[in-house]
């Protein structure tokens, strides 16, 4: 049988990612064969990428392969899931060797460290678009709804990094050079958190990862729980490298609406705060208190001054940005 | 919070196919949450349809909607598997409110058919691409690598009409007004062989849904088990309104090499090929012997004169084909 390109590509995505014991069939036949956990409930989110419109074309093929995976990690982090199986769904242009190859070892090694097995998926012609379906298993759900009047809000890592992290890599923004890496690693690259969320599902009444802004982001959660929310905007973490290259208004806007930071927002009872904390920060990972969570519905921001306005709840329109 | 497009999209999908009990949650959360039944296997495929390749641009919606979500259970349906779980990946140039209800009717109409609730999904803006992935159960998988020498080819209902329905659709055919109806429709509205799947399963050695061509994907059978084939040509279950439509030479290089039948191909040993061909009969569904599976690799054609001839196991390339 001669190797088309559609044969080409299966070699790619054949052994990728982590070997489990819970895969009987893995790339290859007509459905992957899996064996689920007795006993635990299984999380499933899928995430699409259009190359112009969530990267830029001409990204770098690892980059765009590592990321694929680590929004769809971020969904499960959002639940406190452990991610176990994947499938790819891979559109592109022409099955170019050099950009599988990067795209390849992008996307496998985030999931061979999250061990995540690539189980199957399909490939076609098309303009490029990436979506992957991924699975894990979950025993308590962190869920949106579940937030109360009362609670802190609780954000992981820094924010406004990834939305001023696309402005450098559009060439729209020119920081020094250590600021600018540190931009592009973080739009590019982005670290799930993971281990975070299955910590946090231990207490948090509510979570969702900021992918869409937190403004977006926090807006599901107060929608599913029928709740509001007071930011403390001063409190925010935003991300130096940002700050240093666009200011701290710039960077705040980008943490509030602009998208791609990938850090987890919970909600916490007061009384599991300081264990959560200290859970958390463990690891290495900063916790921070950035708001309370209120009866009276929308969203608020205060100001350092004590000023209180409305914000809106908008954010990322799936409709109409592109990076 | 304004509705945006976003919402108005979810809006379409949050209530889609059956309602399952073993789905705690579907769409509108980070991720769904779902109960996988104890002591089954899961199956899990995905596929890919890109506009302009897997069905032509201007297609009707919900004949786009119900082939998106139907290649995905025929490959279900290889493995004998009982469908479950959907989620969609839905990249489209704009949020059309007409597309989208007719999109949402064929995918929803046959996931009810089939008892699949669809539990997530993500809404991008792009070319128009739709990608499924789809999870069922199983208890004795239909693998491709079991097939012996001696065991017989079988394939259900009808080849041929997937590919002179192309024709018709991409108006390059003009067939008598019964058959080009019928043949659109077979190419527009495939009907997924689930059942059969799982009563060939009970018995087969080897299967295959018939997605690229019966040569193609017969030879993924043989790659995997080692052997080779021997078709009988003149036993091919043609349709009847390709035939009349195409000829039958043109409707034979259909069945061969051309897609889109969606039926399945299985291997069954002599001693249960009568059982099988009661079990599928009683459904009222054609199950024909096609051929037999031989120790010597390559697959041949013996054509009704009795000479016989190597075939290609090439078939549809997904690098260079167009519908």
């Amino acid at each position: 049988m001669s190797l088309s390109e559609f044969d080409l590509i299966e070699r790619y995505f054949a052994h990728c990612g982590a070997t489990r014991p819970d895969v009987e069939r893995g790339v290859g036949d007509d459905a992957a064969l899996l064996i689920p956990a007795a006993g635990r409930r299984l999380a499933w989110a899928t995430d699409t990428l259009v190359a112009g419109r969530h990267f830029p074309e001409g990204a770098e093929p690892a980059a765009v392969g590592h990321k694929a995976l680590a929004v769809n990690l971020s969904d499960l982090a959002a639940m406190g899931a452990e991610p176990a199986w994947a499938t790819l769904a891979l559109t592109l242009p022409e099955a170019e060797e050099a950009w599988l190859t990067g795209f390849a070892a992008g996307l496998c090694d985030l999931a061979t460290e999250h061990g995540v097995a690539l189980v199957g998926g399909d490939t076609t012609a098309g303009p490029l678009t990436i979506t992957l379906a991924l699975a894990g298993f979950v025993d308590r759900p962190l869920i949106r709804s579940g937030a109360r009047p009362g609670d802190g809000i609780w954000v992981t890592g820094e924010l406004g990094g990834g939305g001023i992290g696309l402005e450098v890599a559009l060439g729209r923004l020119t920081p020094a050079e250590a600021d600018g890496a540190a931009l592009l690693q973080r739009y590019y690259r982005p670290q799930p958190q993971v281990r975070a969320g299955r910590t946090l599902a231990r207490r948090a009444t509510a979570a969702v990862d900021v992918s869409d802004g937190l403004a977006a982001d926090l807006g599901h959660i107060l929608a599913a729980s029928g709740v509001g929310a007071t930011l403390e905007l001063a409190e925010l973490p935003l991300a130096a490298a940002a700050v240093n290259a666009a200011g701290e208004e710039a960077t705040r806007e980008a943490a509030l609406t602009g998208g791609d930071d990938y850090e987890l927002v919970v909600a916490l009872p007061p009384a599991v705060e300081a264990e959560m904390e200290a859970a958390v920060t463990a690891d290495g990972l900063a916790l921070t208190r950035i708001g309370t969570i209120d009866a009276e519905p929308g969203l608020r921001g205060r100001e350092a001054d004590g000023g209180v306005a409305p914000l809106a709840v908008g954010g990322h329109d799936h409709f109409r940005s592109e990076p």
